[in-house]
């Protein structure tokens, strides 16, 4: 069976066997690309979309048309925000080295970042990715619990190193779950979401257990991004905390998506459950492009990790990506951007709730802040569908929205702009939302 | 028994408990460190380094000190390089995306980049670091073989994920050698280097067979860095690749130190060996310091791979990597980096033998291009003396030349300037470090 993600994919990528309708330069551009990076190449749209050029929440293409980004989270603070920009360019052209010579951006961009977590999260390894980041994060619960199982959600993504692909399974294509990982649901929508996640994660502890692999850590994207955005009710997560420490497991937060402020409520998804996890990882944002992750942690966690081996990054933790985090950290709050995603992800959640009361086609709509989740459904049994979902993405794109899916099903529209994304932007989308829905 | 990287690291880190004689400001420096990034928090030298600039093959310090740098392979094309910079800045400010949409300098950096690898050889995955990079090698070799055993010389380093951590013996300490791994010896200086590297080669596949694991793939550094350096002779490596090939293996080529032209001899490092590996793999010196690495090779390897996952790495292939690599390869080519690293680096390992004839405690000298280890033996037994590489290290140090050690017992100077490095560079080291061995 063909996993979500992967289905997703099929379902919003160019394929190969249509070129039909393209003009003549697209289908070289296409075939060169094609040439180089051979299966490996992924490309958005029907017709795939060429990108020229990046400012705030617009993208533009190469016949200079604008589109309004409303998918893509890592330029998280607005495409080629200038501060960041500047920041990047003055350090580059001042000092780029690793972490075994003291220097003064990254150990301050160490501290001011670690003030954002609450104790006992002190220490920070500076990665390059989220794969990276994550991939680190599965070593240092193996080194401290001495286990090898993890539990992830059934379409869980947390990244493409080889063992951080063997716990995504929304990268699964026919492959066996591997022995040492178990899938529970995501979160519910509605009803006892905390008893019922919590209930399931016990049974894979269990499972884990008796299986004699044992439990080393629960691993979750705190808002569930690839399984549909699952954000309420606001501390679910406390109980499979509870269980995770009953169970002498690691819980792992992966703020990948979430994190740096989209959730609308502080830096992290993880602080809308009021809880304190063991291991924090960050990617995308972080930089706003510049290719950097974290991993947050327990000082004794770190030291039983670096007992059996250490870590080095070679540019991990390099001055101009501290440069670059620094940057976004000084936007989001000078810009105020975690207030924004909150009243502008309010009024975008209003809007959306209102055409439900017009569309039978959308069912639920979930999520915080500037990352909300609208599931299609049919008009007639209420099942997921996915071929709405991307015909909206495709016909959004008719009218320069640039959007994309998540979920099991992937029926369900990932709203996730930049965090500069203004109430005049949702109120583009919806009126634009509106007429695809109309017109379907 | 420590391994010999973290042996090396011993001999040349600065140890948390050794504070005397440093002053406040420097403590508090050193405090905040520990108290941020931990067990993790690895510097160099007895008093560690902060540096504040970089320019050519030059690292100034917080007091103004100028440093000829001699052991910082990233910055390959020479610190801050403005070429590389201004690309950086010009494309961060223009537009900063993932490859599922079609960007323009991605594909041409690709062309380009692929120009430079012989068929079959031509399909490219970009990554962000050279651990990603290994990392992918291994699946896609698992993928293509359907088996999982790996060969690595002794004293090997391929990278920081779980999977290349595996494969890195120079890691490993006091853990066992995980059973799908399997270590030989490094090339030897002189005899038939050829015949005895194959025979270990071929007894650790039949190893593999014999253990049903079976043989994935053989992944080799190139040059060697980590064992030691070793070069010579030129072809070593290709009755290596026909037992590679006889027992259904792949050859992975790890280009991460070797590559960009570092061995004076062409881009890889594999060339001088007159072989076409199965995989290569790249990473530091692509984007002279921007996060970037790439896997190249068949398209029909990648496809096979593609078929059980894909892959997709969110910042990998951003046009700002590409925009950064493009950079390099002008560098490279427009200031004639290769022939320099074939030019200075002769008058280099001239200079040194010259130092041999002087200096009982100078051992083997090899290399190619800028890339080269000199053994530091006892006068009396002809043993591996590290303590004298790290003496001259810290001696170096305080004539403002730095330097590193490799190797399996941590004796050999590695010698690996930017390959800016001009004669006046060479000259300037050869004097210091015969002051330093007739001072010792």
């Amino acid at each position: 069976m063909m996993s979500d993600t992967r289905q997703i994919l099929a379902l919003n990528r160019f394929d190969n066997a249509r070129m039909d309708g393209l003009d003549d330069g697209l289908r070289a551009r296409l075939a060169r690309r094609e040439a180089t990076f051979g299966a490996a190449s992924v490309l958005f749209y029907e017709r795939p979309l060429e990108l020229v050029r990046g400012h705030g929440a617009y993208l533009y293409d190469a016949a200079a048309n604008q589109y309004l980004d409303m998918y893509n989270n890592v330029p998280s603070v607005g495409h080629c925000h200038p501060h960041v920009v500047s920041a990047i360019a003055a350090q580059a052209a001042r000092l780029n080295i690793h972490t075994r010579y003291l220097t003064r951006p990254v150990e301050e961009y160490a501290v001011r970042l670690l003030g954002h977590f609450p104790a006992p999260l002190t220490n920070l390894a500076m990665t390059c990715t989220g794969s990276e980041s994550n991939d680190l994060a599965l070593r240092i619960a193996t080194a401290v619990t001495g286990r090898r199982g993890f539990i992830v959600t059934r379409a869980a993504y947390h990244g493409n190193t080889a063992a951080v692909a063997a716990i995504s399974p929304s990268s699964f294509s026919g492959t066996a779950v591997p022995p040492h990982v178990r899938l529970i649901a995501a979160p519910q929508a509605d009803g006892d979401v905390a008893g019922r996640f919590t209930a399931g994660l016990r049974a894979a502890i269990a499972g884990l257990e008796e299986a004699g692999i044992g439990f080393a850590a629960l691993v979750v994207d705190s808002i569930f991004s690839s399984d549909g955005i699952f954000a309420d009710p606001a501390g679910f997560l406390a109980p499979a905390l509870e269980a995770v420490r009953e169970a002498g497991g690691l819980f792992i937060a992966d703020e990948v998506q979430p994190g740096f402020g989209r959730t609308g409520g502080g830096l992290w998804g993880f602080a809308r459950h009021g809880i304190i996890p063991d291991i924090v990882t960050m990617g995308k944002p972080m930089g706003n492009g510049f290719p950097m992750g974290g991993v947050v942690t327990r000082p004794e966690f770190l030291a039983r990790f670096c007992e059996e081996t250490g870590y080095f990054n070679t540019f991990g933790g390099n001055p101009v990506a501290a440069a670059a985090g620094d940057a976004v950290l000084d936007v989001i709050e000078e810009e105020g951007l975690i207030a924004n995603a909150a009243s502008t992800g309010g009024l975008l959640k209003q809007g959306l709730e209102a055409l439900r009361a017009e569309f039978p086609a959308i069912g639920g709509i979930r999520g915080a802040g500037l990352f909300i989740g609208l599931d299609f459904i049919s008009r007639d049994s209420g099942a997921p569908d996915p071929r709405m979902a991307s015909h909206v993405i495709n016909a959004l794109k008719d009218k320069f929205i640039l959007i994309g899916a998540a979920g099991l099903y992937g029926h369900t529209l990932k709203i996730r702009p930049p965090l500069c994304f203004a109430p005049a932007h949702a109120a583009r989308f919806l009126e634009s939302l509106r007429e695809v829905l109309r017109a379907s």
